[in-house]
């Protein structure tokens, strides 16, 4: 038996850099009935550093040039691990060279940017090249599971959502002004941060679209000391909002940097007409089930061969990571690229909750009335 | 030692007339340094069933004529535990009477009737006699707990608070029609009934009033079947809010009668710059605790001797019920009649937790936007 | 309707004088239809705080002469709230005046003692009078579920049970030397106190009686300093044992008086050949279920109507404390005088415990071998 | 930078190899100041499934034939994952050859083997020749820091240890037999499997030595049927012990492959003079702490980068999963290698639990008598 194989370049080495590249280094292990990766390229700014992650990360090159790679016919996927005022040029120039894509999430900074890049993705599509957004949570296997629950009908039709994704790394009034903090360059705070993965959630697990947002939007600390001094933070601490779905549920949101003790607290409880669902990212291998009209709630621990992913994984009770997600989110990545399918979440998937994200500060900046996320501003 | 006894009436034999009865038979028992309660009347309609209920829950007589109760020395104190439609006059005639009135929550159905209370309960405090209203769950031990905890300034400045209360007995769209469901008669829905005790403990824990108010309501089942055939429900079957606070703190809020396998899910969350609680009714001997800028959350169980109220109650791990509360809500108000200090919280704490209810409905037939609590219709 | 109304004697004042008579005291209130109480006399040695304790409790008397209750025709149910080593004398003088006996537990401080209760308890029933040991867990909504859910095969056949009573109170091994701490006065330490409800459970719970027991005792801090200076702890601070069932199973069991940071952790696991269950004490309304071969546990809040005892409390949601159980483990006991139903648990259930307590003190006084509880020693 | 690499042959291509594998090709990505790891040879019995095996793992070559392995220079590690009856003569023959030699859990099936072992490695190490049992949980950074807090202090002096390992694999009863049910092929049930991770951090959290055992075995299901009919399970589905330790501590053990719905629970609890620690391997980033004499328990994630092993992974709140136990274990192997230091646990230490396992089944022999491990016998 042969397998498919795709050579790779990923773009960054920082944090979701490492993370990919572990993803890339693994799936032929956990997936090999899949294709095989070719860990072809690393690429940055700084080719010293960059020859030592790629050596300790598996990377058989390194480049600091950006279209010499998208020249490279050896490069089959680019994979974008880089800060999110970049995705949109550099997705678009990858489509546009022939590459299949991959882009960490938020799709981008702005709608504008997220519409170019959906559009772009269109067009590629037509070619036979690929676009995806790597909202890695999608391949947690409790959500992957939830997801499969809800669709089947196991808690019935789907009222409330309540969603929170609390960190607590900003709450020392004295942490130090960073480009994070800056509007310009970060785009926004907790929203596209945290917001990004909630509402892909929502609209994943739920199968339904925003139709009207109500949003809140709040910094508890305007000011923070930098290398250059006392500097204005303009992105949000933490926002809140309420999601109208188009399947008439309603959704809650709540994201924040400053909940304090809370350290990647992506907490999502669904309530339908016949059960009900709970997570949380801090125990990524439970779901807490209601199932069929039940009276309680089971703690399950999804890690049996029958939940999603876990096939490829270890036996029951054999408890996978945070850094499993990007594993599997390439092994599907690659299996579509084999059998031509649209990989998903797609770039529309990217825009459409760019959409959301805009509508909450659109609506905070409205006194909290309610917006049109598909509106023009 | 002797101690002064107080001739109680309650008015009511059903849920609450039978939690209040329960009070008033054991306060003696669990603070025995306390007045005295003389069982005198129990209250109500119907003299058959009045006359079995008091004989089970230890009154002395009933009555069926409330101007006669009004009119007898031998009754000190008058407890209000009937439907809140009635609440208005027959607190005001009572307090007008020279009676000490206990009323139970919510203090009325509408802004105007809780602000004729308020004006009789001041009016009556300058001839010596007492108003409160009946928000129990400020007599948890956990709830007193945090918000000493707060008070003292174990959790720094609380930035956040996220307050849920979630039940599901409304869950089933087949569940008939009743009085609760309808506007004029419930005042309104899952706000009245739950929001008012979220929105009691959001200013009760963080001692901050409310400025501003974002609201959404929603009936997730329009309509139901009665003994009258279909008819319409005219009442909120859960409701969302995001609260400004006038100390910086914002408080978001979601209530529901529609949440699937939660049975009394008060669900309470603090976000302070140095700590967090986190509270859950269903385990009303626990809170979580993360104090004096601690990295994690303690799960304590709060039956300390030195925690509130457990001095009258049993050993260290000998956990409270729900009706404790009620208990030590009676021996609190008797100690404040006996001491003639003015109990809490005041019919003027309910009127302001009646202004945020109406807020939050006006916001959300505004669109969403803010609202001012406080500003007239 | 009438009820038949038993006069009552509690012997004892302190901590379990209390909490009987809040039984005594409620018990109509909550089981309106089952027999009616007066709370005839508090018995003790000291009349000034009887008296002061009578008036708190609801008594309507008080006594210092045992013996004169016991010739008091008033007088239908007397209930022991004593020390271990007065309850045989006590007791069988009860029974013998043809009192209705309820003894706290455990039944006695030795084998030979119970065994004497037990043949008084014959005797008496065939004169119509009845015994009652106050094992009042038995009384937990969540434990009685339990009961039933085994009974009723929901989780198959049991193989092992994993109990565990774990309380703190002697973490410090500056606390001082008291009574509980000598053999002579308290008979054993952690064994009689808090085994004594692990081996009623085990037995409750699984309807099997204990064939072979191996076991272990261990004092961690074996000298106190006491009023008359440092003295030797001769009772246990923890035990260990194993339990050979009739029915197959297998029952392990550790308590302890030094399991830092427990309050009072009675956890019971139950694992069967279709399901299984888990129980903590701290959560007292809480039961976990895995019934009926399903794959996970789901917490359920053992507040229910159709949960046992729950219909004479609140709605679902509304829980109770540790004392609810004393008051229901009354109108159980009253309801089978009224009905001349023999009670339990009996004192041959009282004797049974006794008897697997003194077997694990035997097999750890040689090495920890297999005893049989029923062997003469 | 240069890096000493290290080529590494591992035997075996089942469960463990599997697992083993990954971590070789994982290790300096996430280790990348330690030595390097060149994945030489995978080695087994079937070549065509070991060719397979070794595309996905990321093997350079396969070896169907040992001895060739050991003769070769490129073979600088050999890492056994084969079944425990060939541990001892697979390991003797590698240190022998001067392989360093890292043998998966537990070290061999009888104590006799495990002494040959530790021998064999003794001698080994006078020729700088590394040998190591895989305990794989003792890089579980919970419980690499528990045993930190302990050895610190922390929780002062350890009185009680309270260990449950509990998997559910056998609950059904028709499920079939197999050699991990058979004596001569598995040598122990629950004991070897389960029991032995369970000694092994008793004994590495307390740093003390086992002095007297007290054991309970049983079979519950005691015959089987298999492709050959039925057939007489000779090994134990579950086990009980009570360990005393030398530094005075009691420690009660329990461990079963019946205990329904329980996938994969090693529960430790430790109880001490100051506070308490909680693990539960299911949640195998959490432990819950009771430190410096707290009043409760503290849950704590353990993914802060002073927790041990974390600033390899990822920020704080990035959960890690099973499988990034055997990288961690890796990394401290080479760097021992690198350092010349003896690694551990070493073969004393997995020899030290083997003669805790044979105590407990000679104890039950002995109608649970106590049992000295170290002795003859």
């Amino acid at each position: 038996m042969t397998h498919r194989t795709y050579g790779v370049a990923v773009v960054g080495r920082a944090f979701m850099g490492r993370a990919h590249s572990n993803a890339w280094r693994n799936v032929a292990a956990f997936y090999p009935d899949g294709p095989r990766v070719r860990q072809h390229v690393l690429v940055g700014r700084d080719r010293t550093s960059l020859e030592a992650s790629a050596e300790a990360l598996g990377w058989q090159s390194v480049s600091t040039d950006y279209e010499a790679v998208l020249a490279d016919p050896a490069v089959d996927v680019v994979d974008l691990c880089v800060p999110g005022h970049l995705h949109s040029s550099m997705a678009i120039a990858a489509l546009e060279a022939g590459k299949h894509v991959l882009v960490e999430k938020p799709l981008a900074n702005t709608v504008a940017e997220a519409q170019a890049m959906a559009d772009a993705a269109t067009a590629a599509t037509e070619r036979g090249v690929r676009a995806m957004v790597g909202f890695n949570y999608r391949r947690v296997p409790a959500l992957a599971w939830a997801r499969q629950l809800v669709a089947d009908g196991r808690i019935g039709t789907v009222r409330q959502a309540r969603v929170a994704y609390l960190q607590d790394w900003l709450v020392d009034d004295t942490a130090p002004m960073t480009w994070r903090l800056r509007k310009e360059s970060a785009g926004s705070g907790a929203l596209g941060d945290l917001a990004s993965h909630a509402v892909d959630q929502v609209r994943a697990l739920l199968g339904q679209e925003v139709l009207g947002v109500n949003g809140t939007v709040h910094t508890f600390v305007p000011r923070r000391e930098g290398a250059d001094g006392v500097e204005e933070v303009t992105v949000d601490d933490a926002a809140w909002a309420t999601l109208q779905l188009d399947g008439g549920a309603v959704a809650s949101l709540e994201v924040s940097r400053m909940a304090t003790g809370r350290k990647n607290g992506l907490v999502i409880e669904l309530y339908g007409s016949h059960g009900g669902l709970r997570f949380d990212l801090e125990a990524l291998n439970e779901l807490e089930v209601c199932l069929d009209g039940a009276a309680s709630y089971s703690r399950t621990l999804v890690t049996e061969p029958e939940h999603p992913y876990l096939e490829a994984w270890w036996p029951p009770g054999h408890v996978l990571g945070w850094d499993h997600t990007f594993t599997s989110q390439a092994a599907d990545f690659l299996r579509c690229l084999a059998e031509g399918r649209a990989p998903e979440p797609s770039f529309e998937d990217g825009l459409a909750v760019q959409q959301v994200l805009a509508a909450i500060e659109r609506s905070a900046a409205a006194s909290g009335a309610t917006v049109d996320p598909k509106e023009t501003r």
